[in-house]
């Protein structure tokens, strides 16, 4: 029998990527297509924060991926077998009864409101504030306490009441309000929405405890303008290995593709590339770029963890719960400090790391709070300190000191796990500062007491799509087979070289000190 | 009558300075004689802060500038009535029986422990901690209680037990062991030496508490090397009002003066340029440079100020108590982060200045104790810290928090004064800071919430010895007369403008955590 290949599509901030890759995980042709629109910036306003992407931009994206994809690698379209999707998150936009993206209807075409709003989309400040009033308020359960105790702005409820609130038109038209990952599948299907357990569970405040979604009366406490929109959204949701359908006649052509091609239900990137790397219990998936995202999966979890955000069932993987936490800046934070180094004249940060690397520790401790915290506990007050300053210091001795406290940032996540009973035993490392920086990735490795891979593949999240893919056109038996089949090998390795643990212990300290001061 | 002149001779760290000044205060003439021996390092190493100075570098210069002045000047040599002296301190030298140092003998013109040490000459580390050790064991008195409850290794005590201990040949020779300001004054009149008030209570542990030096009981326990020596020093002292005698028949032709000319008793050099500047009860003198240096003289102040660096009788003005305190560093931090910045390329600090100025203010705040904290409560285990930083902190809101930082640390030494219910209600300004930038000036006042006057004379300290030359001379009656007469007027003043307190509380309650944690 020939092998069978899959397609994963990998919606990104600025573009997406498809992957095609053989059923035993070779990866045979890729492609990127840059979001056209978006990158005139013709329905954002970084001065608001608001990000506003246009559906052509992914329909187009689509199409002339996949195209090129299937043309690079030359093999029949009849032999791909699946297409797995991931997306940022949350990124919904308000659409019709048919579930057509409001945007994509000629009246408003070019109104930002009804298109969908990019997961850093913070024009819903207020609306997350009121939200979480009422969640904490007492009359109903905290629906927020699997998602880190609190509604973030980026997330799904309160960008759908952002746009209820300030744009009657859109309210007037809108049905319901979906998820880019959700839309996504069921437009190249044209079956019925299979909604995503990935994001409605890290971003819509659905969890089996209180069977899906929050009910009704939470909504008309929030603001009844929720209420129909509510109404007409799920109680079901999918892990990513289940088959939403197979390809519509329509998007065959327009991808060169059969209508045999199973499409699998979408989730949240992040998730998705964790699987693309291969997690298990026990190894965590960290990717390590300007902030990082965290990805633990372990089975039967039998109780709330507190302070992180996000605690799912199958959210990452079928039959385990899957843990989302994270850091608000990391490579970010070196970026910054190169930038605030460059007033008299261009810094190079690998100039610093090779600096720093040539010294021993010094007096100088700094806390990573530079973008505020995201795990353990949430905290977007929080800032950034520098410590054990003389005048002596210099800029590569407080360039350690950033990079160390980025690597105690991650440990204390680690921490939390435990504290909470969760074993974390080794680290599987994704991403462009995993690859790029030694320097840091042994500062890592030493921080968190525990051997770090780093993943032989930059495409960790479009290849886990294709593994979903595989799992839900049965290519593979089910997702753990995929894994096996198509995961990554290794670059290099990490392994703990040296004992941070009383620098830690004062990185503790410091932390608890400043977020009193800064709280009180 | 014709008017009188008086000459104030100021040895500074690197040169001596004479000034020729009329009983009117107008500066006549002026001359600066940079140390010899000690441009060339000959008897110094930075590497172990080894401080010292050969005698005939001071000799040579009274020699050089009195001949400078007088020559400048023009005036008769007759017209000349006084001459004050200050000096660093503790800048003490071996002497023997004759009161030579005994670098100016030939078996120890090259032996830098038969020299001067200068006042930040660190090589007696050790044996201030064993004299802060028999002072804080319970058997004696704490007689570091009037100096800030430490003996500091920059002080008498603590360079001649090293001295002693190091080098014996020098051990067998010495008989006693001198402040430069005692000994430059006996050497220029040939008379007995008066030894200063202000150089034996700051630097020597002398106070009337216990009727002069620590008892000789008390040197036996900390070294019995310290009890011959002891035994040849002094129990009475003298304010710098005081004449000391006349000029020597060798020292009159030397200098071109006649032996009619008074010279009187020393002192230290902060201490006579508060005087220099006008000081009063009230009215606190901040010498503002690299570091800072804060006089205040108070009547009848009756217990023990805890936590500042000297509280003497008579230090700086006969019948009041003269309180010293000071910042370990102030301009100093300005200059680091300077350097700091400077790491890609030359940065100016006017153009960090100008931009700070133009800021409001941030979230970025600091703790100013880059080299440890002098006053209140003296410790050099601390270290500075910057705090509130995010990804969009810039170096002109970090320069902006720094300079706030040095500011509230000049009002922590008047919080000080306050809640031992000492009062200060103005400051004058003098120093290098003072002069060129107001942006750092106005931060003072608005700081300390008082007036700020900066004096116009960068040789306050020069003029203060010639106001001592006047009242010893009895050119005019007493000091006071004298800085009525002489007292320099003011260049600048800067008025509080704005309400700092929450900051300040903030800095304070930063402070107290970062102490908390660097002494745990």
């Amino acid at each position: 029998m020939a092998e069978k290949f899959l397609i994963g599509l990998d919606f990104g901030s600025d573009s997406v990527r498809a992957v095609l890759v053989s059923s035993s995980g070779n990866m045979v042709a890729t492609a990127v297509h840059p979001y056209a629109r978006w990158k005139e910036g013709r329905y954002s306003d970084p001065a608001i924060s608001m990000f506003r992407q246009h559906p052509l931009d992914y329909l187009e994206g689509v199409e002339d991926t996949v195209r090129s994809v299937l043309a690079e690698s030359g093999i029949e379209p009849a032999l791909v077998a699946g297409i797995g999707v991931d997306c940022t998150g949350s990124t919904p936009c308000a659409v019709d009864a048919n579930g057509t993206p409001l945007a994509l209807l000629p009246e408003f075409a070019e109104d930002p409101d009804a298109m969908f709003l990019l997961w850093k989309d913070h024009t819903s400040l207020a609306e997350a504030d009121r939200i979480n009033e009422i969640c904490k308020r007492g009359d109903f359960p905290d629906y927020t306490r699997y998602s880190g105790g609190r509604c973030s702005p980026e997330w799904f409820w309160s960008k759908l009441l952002h746009i209820l609130r300030v744009n009657p038109k859109v309210r007037g038209a809108i049905h319901s309000f979906m998820e880019h990952c959700d839309w996504i599948t069921a437009e190249l299907t044209g079956c019925a929405v299979k909604p995503s357990r990935c994001a409605a569970g890290h971003k819509a405040l659905w969890h089996g405890e209180w069977g899906g979604l929050p009910p009704e009366e939470f909504f008309a406490a929030v603001d009844p303008l929720l209420v129909p929109v509510r109404r007409n959204l799920y109680t079901e949701t999918y892990t990513a290995d289940t088959p939403v359908g197979k390809l519509s006649a329509k998007w065959a052509e327009k991808l060169g593709l059969t209508t045999e091609t199973v499409v699998a239900v979408g989730a949240i990137d992040c998730h998705v590339g964790a699987v693309g790397a291969g997690i298990k219990p026990g190894n965590m998936v960290k990717v390590v770029g300007t902030s990082t995202c965290d990805i633990l999966v372990a089975p039967g979890v039998d109780h709330c963890i507190p302070g992180i955000c996000g605690q799912v069932e199958g959210s990452v993987l079928p039959g385990l719960t899957g843990l989302e936490a994270g850091q608000c800046a990391f490579g970010d934070i070196y970026a910054w400090f190169t930038r605030f180094l460059s007033y008299a004249g261009k810094v190079s940060l690998p100039d610093l790391e090779r600096e720093a690397a040539a010294l021993p520790d010094s007096h100088v401790m700094a806390l990573d709070w530079m973008n505020g915290r995201r795990t353990p506990d949430a905290n977007e007050l929080l800032t950034g300190s520098i410590y054990g300053l003389n005048l002596g210091t210099t800029p590569p001795m407080v360039f350690r000191a950033l990079v160390e406290s980025t690597a105690f940032g991650a440990r204390a996540i680690i921490d939390r796990y435990e504290r909470e009973g969760l074993k974390v035993e080794s680290v599987t490392a994704v991403g462009g500062i995993a690859r790029k920086s030694s320097f840091v990735m042994q500062f890592l490795a030493d921080a968190m007491n525990m051997p770090i891979r780093v993943a032989a593949s930059d495409q960790a999240v479009a290849l886990g799509a294709a593994m979903f893919g595989a799992a839900a056109s049965g290519v593979h038996k089910d997702i753990f087979a995929a894994m096996d089949a198509m995961k990554p090998g290794f670059d290099a390795e990490y392994l703990p070289r040296r004992d941070c643990t009383e620098r830690y212990q004062k990185y503790l300290r410091l932390a608890a000190a400043s977020e009193k001061e800064i709280m009180s």
